[in-house]
């Protein structure tokens, strides 16, 4: 199988390309290759330094999209996008990148199709951004797409080319709609959802953290595994069983803040606690209340996808995947 | 007022014009230029004659939106597109109208503005195909965009993109769904939903029309009129009632064919209904049983949007407007 992944070097598809490292059958069969491509460069793991190739590249640049596509991916995972705030700050560039670049994606395929019959496997890393307030208190299975950011917009629309291409038979997608990934590895970062993460992560290696809402906020999270393997089992399932509604919200756990920082009591005790230090800032608080908190994601869990039932296990994951297995 | 129509030698663009030449002050004020625009050449009525231009372009022809834009129309009614048949059997050129199009008029909208401050009111026509069975009985107002064809698909992606430049500031843009449009004029053809209206019609002339359905059929209507109707409530609005979410599922009549029958009987007579000629046809039937029957359209009745409540009112429309006032 050669498969190419596209946002190699963000988040998740850096741990993506991990855990392939790590479990080179996890997809069901031998990579004969992998490419990995991102507008940063991407890292190439050692035990694939004879099939891989790493390339720089950003998709939004004419015939990018093509020259990938010329070596006929099976498994192509679509991770690259300009995140939410510059997508705001830069019309141009987010709509390039998340529009223009994945319909360029999208018909590179459907032109190497039409040269000889090729139907790759396509995901793609949507966001639960495509939903836009007011919400009902859990959004459910067909509420609608009306977002209130550029970077929502543009995953609609791609979500609703996915869905077309994928009709008319020109390759078979998978929309994977993620929940707000945490805990995110790293430094404190000034995205308005860093704090959900800040608080957990810092006060875990002995780090002040800062909280800047209160504790009655809720919203919707999964760890960076389940990220992983929300696409690990997109990659490898019988996609005939979902029908032509081909954008899936995955499931993920609905919290209060006041949970996340009960669930780290329980894991790391009251020092960690008392290493979060609350200074309210309206601006993030009410950015924060336009976002959705619940989703009713039955038809994923349906589907085959799962993701953490509880705060403890999502701070688990963190403990075993980022420090080692161990707490200091 | 300059005033802009794309589109306008279309069924719903010809009755625009024809009803701002009888009733030039229905948008509340002088229309002091009027640019109509087709890819198929539009007629402007005498009326307009100084102050009109009748252009023969394609929306997807590079540079045509920016040389409609130039002129700073302060209304830009957009009804240009590749009809649902037509863009399911010509992928591309679906795509280049009804996207790239439509996007190249927002886009020259944006770029005029970042010349010199403009803010014009865009119209779109869109359609209930942006939805995708199975439904709800009622479809909701929230109810999502999961389109089976690429005409809905493509007609989603622009009311994103109307929404997304609306919130921006780019443009104050209103997404208009319109029902079924009936009675149609003209002749029957051969679009699958052709039989709504032909059974009306063709009996209204005195002559003969397949009905390829059975009776229990339920579809959702609106006259001609209530379609000018909405772009004219549309254009004169207080555009700050609707918020962010700019796409409107118009009002319409949710009626089965049975009861158009029964409305024909009242309005024309046995003789009229005694030209339906019953003539089953399984493939019709099936495309009809994928589309929806009903809709929940308060949020754009509460707005000041209104059609017609009973099939008797949809037939008298149809002899007021084109049968002068009388049938035979």
């Amino acid at each position: 199988m050669h498969v190419l992944i596209l946002g190699a070097a963000g988040m998740v598809g850096r741990k993506l390309v991990e855990r392939l490292a790590r479990e080179p059958h996890v997809l069901g069969g031998d990579i004969a290759r992998l490419t990995l491509a991102d507008a940063f460069a991407p890292v190439l793991p050692a035990v694939f330094a004879d099939i891989g190739k790493a390339l720089t590249l950003d998709l939004a640049t004419p015939g990018s999209a093509q020259a990938l596509i010329a070596g006929r991916p099976d498994l192509i995972i679509h991770l690259a996008a300009i995140v939410s705030g510059e997508a705001e700050a830069d019309f141009e560039k987010g709509y390039a990148v998340n529009l223009d670049g994945s319909r360029a994606l999208f018909e590179a395929i459907r032109q190497e199709g039409l040269r000889e019959p090729y139907t790759p496997r396509v995901l793609f890393a949507s966001s639960i951004a495509v939903f836009g307030a007011p919400f009902p208190e859990t959004i459910g299975g067909e509420f609608f797409s009306t977002p209130l950011t550029s970077y929502g917009t543009q995953k609609a629309i791609a979500e609703l080319l996915l869905a077309d291409y994928t009709r008319r038979g020109i390759f078979d997608g998978v929309g994977i709609r993620l929940p707000t990934i945490c805990v995110r590895p790293g430094t404190p970062n000034k995205a308005a959802s860093g704090f959900f993460s800040n608080i957990l992560r810092e006060p875990l290696s002995g780090k002040e953290a800062v909280l800047p809402v209160s504790e009655t906020v809720r919203h919707w999270f999964a760890s960076p595994r389940s990220a992983v393997n929300f696409f690990l089992h997109a990659a490898t399932m019988d996609t005939s069983l979902i029908g032509p509604r081909r954008n899936l919200t995955m499931p993920g756990l609905s919290a209060l803040v006041g949970e996340e920082i009960e669930a780290l009591r329980r894991v790391a005790g009251e020092r960690a606690v008392s290493l979060i230090r609350r200074e309210p800032d309206a601006v993030i608080e009410r950015i924060v209340a336009g976002w959705p908190t619940n989703f009713d994601a039955s038809r994923a869990e349906q589907l085959g996808f799962s993701a953490e039932n509880t705060f403890d296990e999502i701070i688990r994951v963190h403990i075993d995947d980022e420090l080692g297995g161990s707490i200091r």
